[in-house]
């Protein structure tokens, strides 16, 4: 067994005081300036979450952070997928006209990728002077890793198994983040079946901590301080929260998506394709039920384009039913205190358990 | 957040020296006399696995148990279920009739229920000077656990979610075994659709030791000192093993699923209704693999029944197509090691993470 000494590796490599990671979540305006700035300002590694970002705003965001610290901190992008190939989408649309009719809404009209142009923006981040590039689903090609590494910028690529750990450490990424399946959002496997990559957090994180010599971040269900420790004692050299940090004052989830999270059990998330395509856990609303399993889904990120007009007027409307609602497994431990204080609870907590 | 002053609670309540229990292991012989005895005398808690066991049977390795130590172990049974009902299993025997052939075995016959009367179970259990009795699945009848509280049994019952946690506690059980989603073996779920309680380890304890006033014991993926240090500072009271006592030397596993175990990796385990009927995490083989999600898979337990010839013909022949290979997460950070050895490396390593 291997003794972790590893808990101080990541704030070194980062120039941060505390390995306390806000994770970038994508979409639904979340990973506002404010609440990146405050946990970099706390001390931890706030992350903008970027994926569905044009590049304009990714260089207006990032101007907005480094207004507001000047201290680290990370964009994140999803890694470029094979397009989805020719769908017909009209039988999800037809599905998904009911609960437009209901909302108000003008019918669905035929989805097209979410994505900017990928290059564009890595040329945002490389301009952006963000200390970190953190990526999920895959990974980038070489020549940006490469691109990304002359302007020292710090490379973060996710994991879900020990094989997409080693596949990062070939691609020379610096840190590992190991996703374990408590992670609200986008399952981040991209080497194996979905299901093969469902590993609990507790379980993932020593055997990619053994497999790997570089640092390895623990993320999936880490909430408090006894998460956080747990992190550092399976030889983690930081970790990753998500859900913990949408509920502070500074993140900008809509209201009744906070709600949602504020009110969770431990048994109310499901992994689902039903909101974008590819394996994501949430709470379980409409959406998720009425669309599950059906073969109508669309690849992703079609699925993504296609419900997306009703997710984000359900968002507007306060209607959980047909909101995005990406959550991990602990989010009855969530609070709605503001992130600084919630990076310092979570070092005084977990310091109190050593 | 409760600061976790926990960890010694559960040695006093079992008067064991290390809060460290050998998970109780049901069918293939595994949790042998000198594997209960060796993790007892070195501390922990041994479990015999007695669920499949005919009373005597359970009367006489008790009896072996007492001969080799005397200090407390715990007899562990399965939750009375619903009869199955009437169902046709011939679809099923004729798709394990190829099997049986490639094995050299006579044609399957119809499966009955493989459990003797809980009722007698009980009866050996209360002769036997068990300190402990552990249970999953479900919750015994209330006269059960008055009869073994009487005896001063300690009861520890198996919850997957919170709200199974709090179903334990209100039927007074003393200890509460939280089941996360890595762990190897049948899904203990009992009050929820098995996909509900698919809470990571690391989610699900934290979440239980807040909703309940009695000991909680961590199970799921803990393998090494990284792990049982991981269940102290989320707030367990102990951690509970199986796979990790697996490859021990006194474990009686076949040589073959030894093998399987310590080649193991963490993306190679599903679960699957293909052994039992029950939802059960396991390497995946020929059995899982080909059985999975078929619509003619029997009800617990009679899938049981009628793959138990093959699986131990196959374990006898040391075939993995065919075997059980129940299996935690985390299999790859096994040691072939004896048990009092692994109890001791446990807690020494766990100790150098306070």
């Amino acid at each position: 067994m291997t003794v972790p000494n590893a808990w101080r590796q990541l704030s070194v490599w980062l120039g941060i005081k505390h390995p306390i990671i806000q994770a970038p979540m994508a979409g639904g305006g979340i990973t506002t300036p404010e609440l990146v700035a405050a946990v970099s300002n706390a001390g931890g590694l706030g992350s903008i979450g970027a994926a569905y970002m044009k590049p304009e705003e990714i260089v207006q965001l990032a101007r907005r952070v480094r207004e507001l610290t000047d201290r680290p901190y990370a964009i994140n992008l999803f890694a470029p997928q094979p397009p989805p190939g020719d769908v017909d989408p009209s039988r999800m649309l037809a599905l998904l006209a009911r609960y437009h009719q209901e909302l108000g809404l003008p019918p669905p009209t035929p989805p097209a990728s979410p994505f900017p142009s990928f290059e564009e923006q890595v040329d945002a981040i490389v301009e952006s002077g963000a200390r970190a590039f953190s990526f999920t689903l895959g990974i980038p090609p070489d020549a940006v890793l490469e691109r990304l590494r002359a302007r020292r910028v710090v490379l973060m690529g996710t994991a879900t198994t020990v094989r997409e750990a080693k596949l990062l450490e070939e691609a020379r990424v610096d840190i590992i983040v190991a996703q374990g399946s408590e992670a609200g959002g986008h399952r981040g496997t991209f080497a194996e079946p979905f299901e093969a990559g469902m590993v609990g957090t507790l379980a993932l994180v020593p055997q990619v901590v053994d497999a790997v010599r570089i640092p390895v971040v623990a993320s999936g269900g880490i909430m408090d301080g006894r998460g956080v420790a747990a992190a550092r004692v399976l030889g983690a050299s930081g970790a990753q929260l998500g859900t913990a940090f949408l509920t502070c004052p500074e993140s900008g989830a809509a209201p009744a998506y906070k709600a949602a999270i504020r009110a969770a059990r431990d048994d109310m998330t499901v992994v689902t394709r039903a909101l974008s395509g590819r394996p994501a856990r949430g709470l379980a609303n409409t959406l998720t039920e009425e669309l599950k399993d059906l073969e109508v889904l669309l690849p992703y990120p079609l699925q993504h384009s296609a419900t997306s007009p009703l997710r984000g007027a359900a968002a507007a409307q306060g209607d959980p039913r047909f909101m995005t609602l990406w959550s991990g497994q602990a989010a009855a431990l969530s609070r709605a205190i503001p992130a600084a204080e919630l990076v310092r609870e979570l070092v005084e907590e977990s310091e109190r358990l050593r």
